[in-house]
């Protein structure tokens, strides 16, 4: 941090506890309340309980955990920029959820990173145990695929069919599954370069923020420019969402979290913080954001959320 | 068995070493070679190595790694009857064995059917390790809508829509994964019933094999009652097919399944014959495949391949 620019120092580190005011007028607040609200709403009607009564209750478990719905949020802002609706994106928010939760019961599992809590309840499979934590892990994803399919509506099905391509790419092998696969590896590995850490941050959570935008946006209708364009915002959020959850791994505490801190130093993990300290590791993180928003500038005031949403991101405190 | 028809006990103890006379000029056998070979080389093309290797190579592993490629066949023969090429359904093909060998991986690790063996090969935990083994399944689920998504060709866009909701559905919680669910939770259970039993079956089987011969006449253009009379078919075939695997843990050798027999008497599980008896399940396989050919009459000659791989299903020996 610069004397340029003397700030309190918050329990995040960013030293930013409110949001800039060049973006005051736009009322984040009152904006995320009301997505979030119909995000919980639309998650809780996309996936009734049903026999067998176990492996529902087991996905709807984490599925309705709360949270900050970051996910669906990004897809409905990206959909409704590029000149679409709501509706037409919400199938597919939903089905971005449902990705992350089943990413998250798995990345919590035993033989992965063998978490007790997550946003502040026990993981899944400390409820449910661990055979039905995977299987609720996989009822999630193939349900993501089959929701976005069937409950689409007043969208081409080529268009729609873009969306599951991207969904598929940015949760597999080229996507999360890719990023846990290099995660693990190189956990306790002291000689991770900021290459692989990257690698592991683009692919563990940068993918699926940018099939966010870029379904939201394939979604509403925008060009193969557009959606690339957006794209290249998503990532730059997405890999400083990451830097601040290392920061926030060091600097902040596991109430505030709702999930273990100090994982990643116990694990012997190799972060931002710890290859490159934590004041470059917040001036990578801003410089990010302001990259981010740079892709923004064409479509003016219309892009208030987007851009709200990525000031949000380094400055939330878990 | 009736005394109408004097039959030579075979290994695999139904009496029928080979196929009926009647579908006697169908080749069978040769059909099967020359499918195979075709799903083989799909499914190399389909899957190539990238990085992290680690994760392709344990997803390869697993795909590649033989195995009667039943589900694929029955896709492409499907398609082929009501009209369709086998290009138009090949991609789907592919991604059907995707899924099934994501479930066999899931299916097979510790904390589930805990199987050190499949098609006599390690099991894909026992090779890559429980994490990589639970990303490979969540890999290969995932590759599979995306395969379908990007792949298919000559195909209209909401009719591989329809077969990517099939596909969701098939192996999600109302499918494969309801399943499962069901068979862990009866697993030592005296007191399950014939009805849960079927259940379990209908959902980890036939549920899968429903869906290749559904997706394969959707995507070769059929309308939906041909749709859902060949589904007929596909669920009786699943469920004898589930049936004669209960048959063969009892009857059959671990060298011949290429998987432990005896696993379901040691775990104590509810199967047709332990429910039945070896005499009554074996006649409920053969009035399941007989109802299953009863969906084919319609369709003539063209039929046989699929009328033949009916009474494949009862004749197998692993």
């Amino acid at each position: 941090m610069t004397s340029l620019e003397p700030m309190t120092r918050t329990a995040d580190g960013l030293g930013t506890a409110e949001l800039p005011p060049a973006i005051a007028p736009f009322d984040l607040k009152a904006y995320l309340k009301e997505r979030q609200a119909t995000v919980e709403t639309a998650l809780d009607r996309a996936l009734p309980m049903a026999y067998p009564e176990t492996v529902y209750d087991a996905m709807r478990y984490s599925l309705l955990a709360g949270g900050k719905r970051l996910r669906p949020i990004l897809c409905l802002a990206a959909c409704e920029l590029v000149g679409g609706t709501q509706a037409q994106a919400l199938p597919t928010a939903c089905a971005l959820e449902m990705i992350h939760t089943m990413s998250l019961i798995h990345d919590d599992l035993p033989s992965m990173d063998n978490d007790d809590y997550r946003r502040g309840k026990l993981t899944n499979h400390k409820v449910y145990g661990e055979s039905v934590a995977i299987l609720a892990g996989d009822g999630l994803l193939a349900y993501a695929f089959e929701y976005v399919a069937t409950a689409t509506e007043g969208v081409s099905a080529d268009r729609v069919l873009r969306a599951i391509a991207i969904l598929g790419k940015a949760v597999g092998a080229a996507g999360l599954v890719g990023g846990q696969v290099v995660d693990l590896a190189s956990e306790g590995n002291p000689d991770t370069t900021l290459e692989t850490l990257e690698y592991i941050h683009l692919h563990k959570t940068a993918a699926l923020l940018e099939a966010c935008v870029t379904t939201g946006a394939t979604l509403g209708g925008a060009s193969d420019r557009v959606v690339e364009q957006l794209g290249q915002y998503a990532r730059a959020i997405g890999l400083a969402f990451q830097i601040i959850d290392d920061i926030l791994d060091i600097t902040s505490t596991t109430e505030v979290l709702g999930k273990s801190a100090g994982k990643d130093l116990d694990a012997q993990k190799a972060t931002y913080p710890s290859l490159l300290g934590l004041e470059e590791s917040r001036d990578r993180a801003r410089q990010l954001i302001d990259q981010a928003k740079a892709q923004l500038e064409e479509f003016g005031d219309a892009a208030a959320p987007l851009s709200a949403l990525a000031d949000y991101i380094v400055a939330r405190q878990h």
